[in-house]
């Protein structure tokens, strides 16, 4: 029916092939998309900013009250595995907590023995390197991510059908990708993405209803380093339009410059001087130690606990 | 690691045991719910409302611009052979369509082939009919439903993290389901049903914001015929509070008195007059003709295209 990218999944408590790597219709991850995941990436043989990843995962799963079978360490050593039996020297790493399915199919979530799920898959581009010139064309779609009261978007979720729909109203103005608003004027996300705007050498990104993505958090970092202000707070669709520089984070294409949104020219076209030097100073940050990235090989590998 | 009802799927084109029943994890379905589905079940081998059931599945799936890879007939023809490779009188049966993956792994759903599955397993009650003098204990939930601008609720859809959140907060309340609210004091439904209220013999449910429930819309034309005056229509949460009568309606257990409301108990906390006539109406409509209901063994089985 389908073709599956090349890859190593780890299921039930096994390591396997990724075309192999299926859950149960019944699991709650699915029915009632129950779940929460972080994907990580691995660039040359190191991962970038797994600790990170690693926490938000931990406290996501923590705030849906699942209970993971694996420690931190366990984990880890499952993701280093997984990439090693792939192979890739870059690669997509996906770990995932479902509510699973209690022993008596019961509708009450806390029966449901936890379930964890991991796959390594080549790496996955929003925008490719040989288009980041160009840039990224996006749309606003009209439709409003759906809200922080309903939904933590800190708890990273799989909750995307506002995103997708938004996509299909992102290709009819024909751009590549949309960003939902909050229904009050402000810009929230994409699908899968952060986004920053850049005035008079101040950055902005939204701080609420969004994603704290590690790509985004990482982009502060830098930022900082390269002495750019840049400030957590609401983004209105004016300043969106108005903007120098508009960039967009992510873990599957790290910092993409946007050029368009809709019919309107961000700046001048094309990829601005400070996206330029973020862009250069988030690929120099995958060879750094103190905590910016770490070799797959130097992870400690740990004997796994029967569950 | 779980155990599974007893049951029969169909998946990949194919029927077999509902515990091969998996999806690959790399199937938008679930990294990114993108899923539409649809629950009709059957009583003393009896299709309920299957129509309508269909009617909803299909102009969901239109929605949401996927593609069935089967007609509404073969749909039929499918879900009545699940029914009777289980053997089971009594049965719950549910029809998906996820938006599955693309054979290049592309990230842009209109590039996905998108997949049908369905299942039979046994019938599921939220409230058996042994606990139905009782009544249901639910908990008014501070988190608002996702709101209908976001995603449609008429289209059905896995998005519940609100609602298992909001069964957690029912949980510490010591009720056994919750009810979430639209955020501006109204009502809208819990997990898996919709929410009647009944003052001075006139009955009333949400309009917007929730499923249109097929046992919704049975409740609706049952009381009508009662001769009962039903509004859809906002409904606060005083209403709630103020009601004579409370029920829940779903596939899963039909119409449901509600007798206490977090620590308020409704009317005398006993199934109300109203309630009782309406649950023995649902349940002779289910030996109805006319669209109510038709055997299992009269659904023309037709051959499936392959797909």
């Amino acid at each position: 029916m389908s073709a599956y990218p090349p890859g190593a999944a780890f299921i039930d408590g096994k390591f396997g092939k990724i075309e192999d790597a299926k859950i149960s219709v019944l699991d709650w991850g699915f029915l009632r998309s129950d779940a929460t995941y972080d994907v990580v990436h691995v660039w040359k043989g190191r991962f970038f900013r797994l600790d990170s990843h690693l926490d938000r995962f931990l406290a996501s799963a923590e705030k849906l009250r699942m209970k993971l079978p694996y420690s931190r360490a366990e984990i880890a050593s499952i993701l280093a595995e997984l990439v090693e039996r792939t192979g890739f020297e870059d690669a997509y790493v996906e770990m995932i907590v479902t509510r699973g399915v209690s022993p008596t199919f019961s509708r009450d979530p806390r029966d449901a023995v936890n379930r964890f799920i991991a796959f390594a898959i080549p790496f996955g581009w929003i925008l490719k390197p040989e288009e980041r010139e160009k840039g990224l064309a996006i749309a606003v779609s009209e439709i409003p991510r759906i809200p922080p009261e309903s939904v933590d978007p800190t708890v990273k979720n799989y909750h995307w059908l506002d995103l997708v729909m938004g996509m299909f109203d992102a290709y009819e103005q024909g751009a590549r990708t949309c960003i939902l608003t909050d229904g009050q004027g402000n810009i929230t996300e994409g699908p899968g993405f952060n986004i920053f705007v850049v005035k008079d050498e101040q950055a902005a990104t939204p701080k609420r209803g969004v994603l704290h993505g590690i790509t985004r958090h990482a982009a502060i970092l830098l930022l900082e380093e390269l002495r750019v202000p840049v400030e957590t707070r609401p983004v209105s669709l004016a300043e969106l339009k108005d903007a120098d520089e508009v960039f967009a984070t992510s873990t599957a294409g790290g910092i993409m410059p946007v050029t368009k949104i809709g019919a309107h020219t961000v700046g001048d076209g094309k990829m601005g001087v400070m996206t330029r030097g973020l862009v250069d100073a988030y690929w120099a940050a995958h060879t750094r130690g103190d905590g910016w990235s770490v070799a797959v090989a130097d992870i400690p590998r740990v004997a796994l606990a029967a569950s």
